[in-house]
């Protein structure tokens, strides 16, 4: 286990902050509120995290002067009032046999507009939308999507905890046997590595040997990984509930001159758009930075993906570093910068960390070196 | 390991089969076709199971007169390429920074009116009514909620594995030690029988012992299990794709009179609403016979939720036994019929087995003793 600080904990008032401010958010973008069923932003508001989505309604309901309320199936209210923010929520039990969307339509607006979290069930809104037929909704992505994305001191504690348990974790990979063995041991072995570290969730542990590193998501298989072979190494998931997520491509053995080529050139993608990362810049100037560099080296059509995506209480969230996202960048944004190269048949090279945007500029929250690792 | 045949593998002509129903039922109830969105209707019609539901679209699109379609993004269209179905699928590739809405709009008629799978994501649902404003959309469980709610032979065999390997699981954990344990350890020992009984995925596994076993959903905590406690067992998941879902409540030791007593309300409820199945019945009938007995009995405010809902590839689907589902039940349909009565601070008692209709009455996939068992 690395040695750590535990992060302080979130309190009933660190939650009602971010409730006021959505509602404030809210308000300035022309929005009636909020609605928010279970998932990541129903965490970052309450702290509240039921066992599951389901077809049964649970709904945060977010409006300028009126009470945060959650409206919860009956017999899921001990869970919900065992979350950290119930203490500043009012909840709200529905019990089976009765409608959740006439007790949900009597706190919305009923001309209103409102922002509704991304993952909310199409069958959940579908059912408001025909309760409530003079509402209309906007996902919360579109309408505030920056609303997760700067982070507070609390919260980068919890990102950099998160990024040197990573950075750990790849440090012990390098000194495991690779040769001979298939790419589910390694992805088991990274797994075990990251919760050994402080991990309460791992969301991904790709190994993508050879060939396999060529299809970007590309999980790990039963493919022996044999002597010569370029593997691409992405894992991450969540601690003290916030993510990792980092890429490191390594060699099987002294490394192949053409494993070596591609892999300077995303090294050198890069390192550019880290470079690039200062308030004010637009997301898509990231993706084009990187992009060009690769682009220049002949493999712009090998590069498949957008540059990076944000990182917080999931390990996928806003702002997206891709073409046609405007946003600029702000203090405390926390996203990936990760361009890739895949070749068909042959093998890929991808390189990731976690950077968080400062006044100065971007500093990393992975610093494992970004060599081409060898390992044996 | 419970001596079983392994299942017939369901092939890509199955999963045609299932797509042309989907179509032709959509037609029938007025439909201009069916999206599906990744969770387990797109599993139950193509075999796709992307890693994980996301920002990003995939979407397979029905309509009559038009080859089933699966839009996908570029980067996971080799895992899309791997399923079982996707021979029977035409693939459309979208990458990042393009509008997959657009590529969506192109399959659907301008103001038809779709079913779209419950669990699809608001944000996909709410860009695709931006990219088309004449389409409208009914969620698949209010427009056609019977669409997997009736099993085939195969999928029976599968469910009947299952129900086999929660009893063999149930009889096993009446072996092990309780008093002096914590939940989360015979938890622990019902995850691990069930996996090892053939589950490859286990769901819920609740223990709530004395006053827990008051909270329905419960799941385990660190509460020492006791002497004279009452303990309800509710644990499933998925075997060969299919799920399980059973509960019994033991006594550790010598069983109190008042548990006794609840028990036998409960398992009067369970066994009369079991003899109530029968074709043409209506779900809700169902649950008002079991609620019946309970509030004969003088605990009907204490039975807080519905009697039973319908199982397949998730443990939670329709058909629902709750008052207002007047669906009528058909041969091949499988759920749980599960009554409970919850006394806050004392304890609860419910009684689990999935039934499948059958011409002549119910049957029961789960033939655990209904008994009070007793534990050590």
């Amino acid at each position: 286990m690395t040695e750590t600080h535990p992060p302080v904990p979130f309190t009933a008032t660190d939650y009602a902050a971010r409730m006021t401010r959505a509602t404030d958010e809210a308000r300035q973008a022309g929005l009636a509120g909020v609605v928010v069923a279970p998932g990541p932003d129903l965490v970052w508001l309450t702290g509240y995290q039921p066992p599951a989505s389901t077809e049964r309604l649970t709904l945060l309901v977010l409006a300028p002067d009126q009470e945060p309320t959650l409206i919860v199936p009956t017999l899921e209210l001990p869970d919900a009032e065992a979350a950290t923010g119930a203490p500043r929520l009012r909840l709200v039990g529905w019990v089976d046999g009765t409608d959740p969307y006439e007790a949900a339509g009597a706190l919305l607006r009923a001309d209103g507009t409102f922002g509704v979290s991304d993952s909310t069930w199409a069958l959940h809104l579908l059912e408001l939308q025909r309760a409530l037929p003079g509402t209309r909704y906007r996902s919360l992505s579109r309408s505030l999507p920056m609303l997760r994305a700067v982070k507070d001191r609390a919260e980068l504690d919890r990102l950099d905890l998160a990024g040197a348990a990573a950075d750990a974790t790849y440090a012990e990979i390098l000194r495991r046997p690779f040769a001979g063995r298939r790419e589910r041991d390694v992805a088991a072995d990274l797994d075990a590595l990251l919760r050994e570290h402080g991990h309460e969730q791992v969301d991904f542990t790709i190994v993508g040997a050879g060939p396999n590193g060529a299809n970007p998501h590309h999980e790990a298989g039963d493919r022996g990984i044999e002597p010569g072979d370029a593997v691409v190494l992405d894992f991450g998931g969540l601690m003290h509930g916030y993510g990792s997520d980092t890429t490191r491509t390594v060699s099987v053995g002294e490394p192949r001159q053409e494993v070596r080529a591609v892999h300077d050139v995303v090294r050198r993608a890069q390192q550019a758009a880290f470079e690039a990362v200062r308030p004010g810049v637009s997301c898509q100037e990231i993706d084009r930075v990187a992009r060009a560099v690769i682009t220049e080296a002949g493999f712009g059509e090998q590069f498949v993906h957008r540059t990076g995506h944000g990182i917080g209480v999931t390990t996928h969230e806003p702002p997206y570093l891709v073409e046609g996202e405007e946003q600029p960048l702000r203090p405390g944004m926390c996203f990936s910068i990760e361009p890739g190269i895949y070749l068909a048949g042959r093998f890929g090279v991808r390189i990731e960390d976690i950077v968080t945007v400062t006044a100065g500029g971007g500093r990393r929250l992975n610093n494992s070196d970004h060599g081409l690792g060898v390992v044996g």
